[in-house]
């Protein structure tokens, strides 16, 4: 016998509710000295040491017992035997999501392009893979398959030749679906390292890891931490935080799956926020009830409860039009518009990471299956950025060839500007172009 | 009398040249414990005192004599005086560079889309822009008016409705041509506030200062390091390095073009880099007879020949594959082909910001007007980066609209997948919406 879920009500009606919500919206990452301190000498120890580090490391911190770098290569013979360990429902499952998340993410891919003036001028834009990838992959309980397809299949659908992988196998625990998924999505190498030390290793390389030029994929602090800190070097993803879903509802959808929605966001963790909109009162009622009713059933009820009373909420909005507001506000990773006809308010959408339409989209098959991408944009974020896509791993270079006639026409504005900013030799490189 | 320039000459054959090149190129930015401390102090008082706090620090760091917020605002007509002070060659020219940059960044534009699966599922991308940028402009004598156009017209071009711009004026120095441009390129609203207190002011928001969604825009250290600090709660643009030019030379350019294109980097400030390679050792050495008799003619002499001794080089090549084969590992911020028939070794250059191809492109045109954006990636991070453009001011939402028949199917998968992961609630979720 637990105590009732005590998930809290608010009315945009009310005095204070705009500062209300930001305080519930509220995320800040913990910026913590030590954690910064020790992840700088992990990654002194790898630039320094290489590959001694990584295994001296990995000894330490996954309790591995091995004796060199050679111990912690996993060939692609170990991922296609790792398909051989999985349910025949599990690869076909894997593999239907693969090829429905290549067949979205392709839709993305860039194109160069260039056109010519009339003096002959060309300008444009080349649009290039990059050279190499590196997908850091989670070990233990939070080692998610799907985020291996979701990180890896853009970055390969991009034309990016070597993806590279590193996982750790914390005492030798090995997640077959995890190696299945790397398999299917085409990953070209495996390290079974993690933490900090794989963060240093895949930025500066080691006598056996490759170095990459970007980084992507989830981690704990430390591993967060040290990608802060190797950013410049190579690029990396959004620092991430608490997953979130906003749901928007007219009171028209099955109380109990709109419960199954918000706790799908919540039994991520316990800092994962859950918000559902609706003009009608009782219909959030009803929503409560079903919480009620379904949570005793979860398995994963306590992370559950503890993030619902923490950081969800039950809003009554006075109309769409202000729970559209109100969306825009939180400009949330997940928006779910469980409402008829949903089309009628995309266009008063502006910030969102995800938009799942209509009654039938659940934020779930998004996340596993959908196509679109389930790596984005949290903390109010998706208002300036994107969800990880193919242009994650393209990267361009302007191109200009400016014809003779072109470049004595350009050099007259050049010289002039050039001069107004006391840059002489900018003045006089372009002079030198221009006809006499 | 001054001593002779001392340029380096190094030669891709020689034994040691691949680590003496990355010596060459090796930069990690100062970070600085009594900079960042500072900093944050800056941006705590902003964000706690806001405009109050604001005045302190324009007073205290720029010298200025303000009663308040109301003398750091710079209406729109005081944009529209400026256009009248400048010289009519001047305003020519700004208004040439603008709509040549205005074409070129059109081109960028990206647009929503959607398509529909056979069950009448649609998945798409919708493109929004930001709400709100901010564009930090330096002052005094760094102050580039060609660097306003660059940052604020990829914004316009983006459809961003409120461009908002910070320019210091230390010691009410007020620049022009700045003003002007700022005009010209559309901005909505300027400040005459700079340092970390204006990028606090800019991510935070005041009492006057409206808060953005992402700040852009050169800057000192302080600057920098408020980018940095303030990064997750707006977006920044990269924060660059000092600026480089690789030109690579078939050794049939005028010697003294190609010396002049190298000077036009050096003279930004002692730590920008130029390099040249080219497969004519002869041709090498009338390069250097250029910048020898060259450089006493230029204003910025000091400052060119500091650049050039501690961070240029002229560098022979077997013949231009090596050349490209360099010129991928620099991974210039620009790269100049002065070569015959340039479009030949385009399909090889992998990394670069800016590609100006032919002997008549000289980067000086880039940086003003040809139309490409001259904010790029340098240090190497052309790797994985790209020019600022209008995708840097836009972004995209993922949209997914199951039918109930889609919805059915892929909840089978999702089913799947997220027991693999031990996510019941997500299955629990997806499963709701499978037809009995």
């Amino acid at each position: 016998m637990t105590a009732p879920l005590a998930i809290r009500r608010l009315d945009a009606a009310d005095q204070g509710f705009a500062r209300h919500l930001d305080h519930l919206l509220s995320w800040e990452s913990v910026s913590d000295d030590a954690v910064n301190q020790r992840v700088l000498e992990i990654i002194k120890a790898v630039r320094e040491r290489g590959d001694a580090a990584l295994v001296e490391f990995t000894k330490q911190f996954d309790g591995l017992d091995v004796a060199s770098m050679d111990d912690l290569i996993l060939p692609r013979e170990r991922l296609e035997l790792a398909l051989t360990r999985i349910t025949a429902a599990q690869r076909q499952a894997l593999e239907i999501a693969a090829e429905r998340v290549r067949s979205y993410h392709e839709k993305q891919v860039q194109d160069s392009w260039t056109y010519t003036e009339a003096d002959g001028t060309v300008l444009g834009q080349k649009v290039t893979p990059l050279d190499r990838a590196g997908l850091y992959v989670p070990g233990g309980k939070a080692s998610y398959p799907s985020s291996v397809l979701m990180n890896a299949i853009p970055a390969k659908v991009a034309g990016v030749p070597e993806v590279v992988m590193v996982v750790p196998t914390p005492r030798g625990e090995i997640n077959e679906l995890v190696l299945a998924a790397a398999c299917i999505a085409g990953v070209d190498r495996v390290f079974t390292i993690g933490g900090a030390q794989a963060v240093a290793a895949l930025a500066y390389g080691t006598e056996s890891v490759p170095p990459v030029d970007k980084i992507v994929g989830p981690g704990n602090i430390y591993v967060a931490t040290a990608k802060r800190h190797v950013f410049g070097k190579v690029g990396i993803d959004m620092i991430a935080g608490p997953s979130e879903i906003l749901v928007v509802c007219d009171g028209q959808t099955d109380p109990d799956w709109i419960a199954m929605d918000l706790f799908s966001q919540a039994e991520h963790d316990e800092d994962a926020q859950s918000i559902l909109l609706s003009p009608d009162a009782a219909f959030l009622d009803r929503v409560a009830a079903s919480i009620a009713k379904l949570l005793p059933t979860m398995e994963r009820a306590e992370i559950i409860r503890a993030s619902l009373e923490a950081r969800g909420a039950l809003i009554q909005v006075a109309d769409m039009a202000q729970a559209m507001e109100v969306a825009n506000r939180i400009a949330p990773e997940h928006l779910e518009l469980s409402v008829e006809n949903p089309e009628q308010y995309l266009p008063q959408i502006r910030h969102a990471g995800a938009i799942f339409m209509g009654r039938y989209t659940a934020e779930a098959l998004g996340d596993y299956c959908a196509g679109p991408n389930h790596v984005l944009p949290t903390s109010g974020t998706a208002r300036y950025s994107s969800p990880l896509g193919v242009y994650d791993f393209q990267k361009r270079s302007s191109i200009i060839h400016c014809s003779a006639a072109g470049a004595s026409e350009l050099g007259k504005s050049a010289s002039v500007l050039a001069r107004g900013e006391s840059l002489t030799a900018h003045a006089r490189s372009a002079e030198y172009r221009i006809k006499p």
